[in-house]
């Protein structure tokens, strides 16, 4: 039976959803991607997955038998089940739990994806065997996930870990959540490219940025250029991890982990993103706790990881639910 | 049994240790002080402490029975049984639970003065009926207790929660702690001094403060004379409430709490600490945490609370050990 067991994770993005089956090892059984196209409405598409989800694992099924899904999605609440005013879809509050369990009678858990991240980095990634860590995920915004003695950090309403939107600078860049100065804009894929023009502005080094427009510019062309020397571009990923590191700072000093995991498009940028983010760090932390935290790059391949993430919420259902 | 079953509750101050008996509706049977002396060593404290102890009580332990024993006192490591470094104290590294159970032998548990405030909180005083909070001491420096899901976080050591000395300006005040920019450098009996000095640098508006030495400043006088109306006192307590008003919806991003619960002498300012402090935390926060956190006052009696803090922890241990 414990052989035949898989979890089926389900990662609910603006663009595209992924799906797979995870064993508990964390081995990706089988997997396939559909289109959110969010404007259906969210009964048609969860129709859709169901239906898919049906025909395309019916031959693994015949071996396999789902323990219990998790789904990670934007606005997704683990108390509620619910998705709650997704940012980059049109739906209002849909009740996933409620429309996954119409298709399959087994336990659905849900949670948001930075969150279903973290739990996957315990299970299957950087985090394995650790209790107290902390990771952040580096893309378009900046998201978190906290772990505290095992359990991720849900708080009074399933709406912790909200780090992105801690505030930096009170009277800093204007944020899309309506606030001033939040960490995302200076910390993010998007938060160093109004960092490279910021400094665009300020510096007077040639550039080959001084050719690209905000609206093409990407954090990896930042990257590559930094990594070939550019001032600008270097100046942008120092300044980027003292914010950063700082930051981090100021998360261990409120739960002190054992680690730090960076997870996203940006951590491809390697040293020069972590060994300032890790100078920062070490240069805020209180004495106490110093040279004792790790900063880790993630161990899940990005590829999977949204998959294993929500299989693994599955999975660390279950084993809780056995306690 | 139940009847006759109390905690002590001790806590260990730089000057004087506050001890007492406590029953589990969060009375204090009896109760007394003596002069933490530290200089004449941990052990001769502890054998004091312990005599002390048994003679006071002898009558009431006729009656009572003390079935726990709960320490709060500065850098008190919950894990680790000791008190590491005391910064007030010229102690090196002391085993508080093997010191105290040399001479009565029931469980012993500690932790740090904060971490105490916040279970007492929880069992007596303005978090009852909470399972996540944060609380706030705002007395020399700024401590923090941080309860989630009912329990307290201790972190991969025992030393979470130190948000005094979180990062708000990376070029700011100097702090004891070495580092530059740390929340208790502002918010704090001390900051607000601090911040009165710099005021009466930048501002013109006369003042009784212009005739008062840094020494000889008091948060009471700064806030006695706000009340009355004195402009840099009433700016003073603006630019405190701010700093601490951001720095608690960054708290909130971190653990979404349902109160944040503030304690200590700097607190009964009142109102003048209290509204700038609420306005800036609602407008820093996440709009889906808007109005849903409270911000509180102690509900303990500042005499009695490291006595009940104390005594407290002990309870709640006995609680966890029951689950």
């Amino acid at each position: 039976m414990a052989d035949k067991a898989v979890t089926l994770g389900i990662d609910i993005g603006g663009t595209n959803t992924k799906y797979g089956l995870v064993n508990e090892g964390g081995k990706i059984i089988s997997k396939g991607t559909l289109a959110t196209n969010g404007k259906q409405g969210a009964s048609k598409f969860f129709a859709n997955l169901c239906d898919i989800i049906k025909n395309e694992f019916k031959s693994t099924l015949e071996r396999k038998k789902i323990v219990a899904i998790g789904v990670g999605a934007p606005n997704a609440n683990y108390y509620s089940g619910k998705i709650e005013n997704p940012p980059n879809l049109p739906w209002n509050v849909v009740d996933v739990v409620s429309e996954i369990r119409h298709c399959i009678d087994v336990p659905v858990f849900v949670t948001n994806d930075a969150n279903a991240t973290a739990i996957g980095e315990m299970y299957y990634g950087a985090a394995k065997g650790l209790k107290d860590f902390i990771v952040i995920t580096l893309g378009t915004g900046l998201g978190s996930g906290i772990v505290i003695n095992g359990d991720l950090v849900y708080g009074a309403d399933g709406f912790a870990g909200e780090l992105g939107h801690t505030c930096v600078d009170a009277n800093g860049r204007m944020c899309g959540c309506g606030k001033k100065g939040c960490l995302e804009t200076y910390v993010s894929a998007t938060g160093i490219r109004r960092t490279v023009f910021q400094l665009l502005a300020r510096m007077n080094d040639p550039s080959p940025l001084r050719g690209i427009t905000y609206n093409k510019l990407t954090a990896k062309r930042i990257a590559e250029l930094a990594k070939m020397g550019d001032a600008i571009a270097k100046e942008a990923f120092e300044y980027t991890g003292r914010l950063l590191g700082i930051s981090l700072a100021n998360a261990a000093a409120f739960s002190r982990p054992e680690a730090i995991i960076l997870f996203g498009g940006l951590t491809e940028a390697g040293t020069i993103l972590f060994k300032p983010t890790k100078k920062w760090f070490e240069a805020y932390l209180l004495d106490i706790y110093k040279d004792k935290i790790k900063i880790l790059k993630s161990g899940l391949k990005e590829s999977n990881s949204a998959i294993l993430g929500a299989g693994a919420l599955a999975w660390d259902e279950l084993k809780k639910s056995r306690r």
